[in-house]
């Protein structure tokens, strides 16, 4: 299921980190690996998880290894989080609504 | 890690079936287990992770057990996914601007 595998892959600090960087563009293993301030060879290891996730995807390009966020995936828990951030702003304005409505009541009560 | 715990919590579907029922309020466990047509005593092992993970918290009033979303914790990782998706559209709007920007000067040139 993509938001099982989504959300896994965000569980992790260093796979967050490698999804942050790759947001602002694809990198090869190398400088990602410069980036994280790792050998190449730990960082390969490091970079298998969000791999097998499906969260980054890569490619060969000659002799280089060409990594990139794949967007659908990541999209799958963004719109569930969205969804749950709406949601939750709906009810909050129904609530702000509700208790502007109680004070002009308690107004007119007053007056 | 807070950031972990949520995301690892939102890494399944019935710990993100209670997490969107609870988004509209808070209910008991009995309410809860009803919803999701489960026996009380299923459902409470189901309940125990989210619960562990720190994104659902209860409180027993009286002899009935009430949950909650904790919303510190699904905070952070609201947080996380939404400043992930502005710098991204951010980085879109760059782009975007761009290729405006290389559309007139094409323009011009062709005049």
């Amino acid at each position: 299921m993509p938001l099982n595998k989504a959300f896994h892959a965000l569980a992790d600090p260093t796979r967050r980190a490698v999804v942050r960087r790759l947001r602002d563009g694809a990198a090869t293993v190398t400088e990602l690996a410069e980036s994280f301030d790792m050998a190449l060879q730990s960082f390969m290891q490091h970079l298998k998880v969000p791999e097998d996730c499906g969260l980054v995807k890569s490619k060969k390009v000659g002799r280089v290894r060409i990594c990139e966020i794949d967007h659908q995936q990541i999209g799958s828990a963004e719109e569930w989080v969205s969804e749950f951030c709406r949601a939750r702003e709906r009810r909050l304005d129904r609530l702000d609504e509700h208790l502007n409505n109680v004070g002009k009541k308690r107004k007119k009560h007053d007056k």
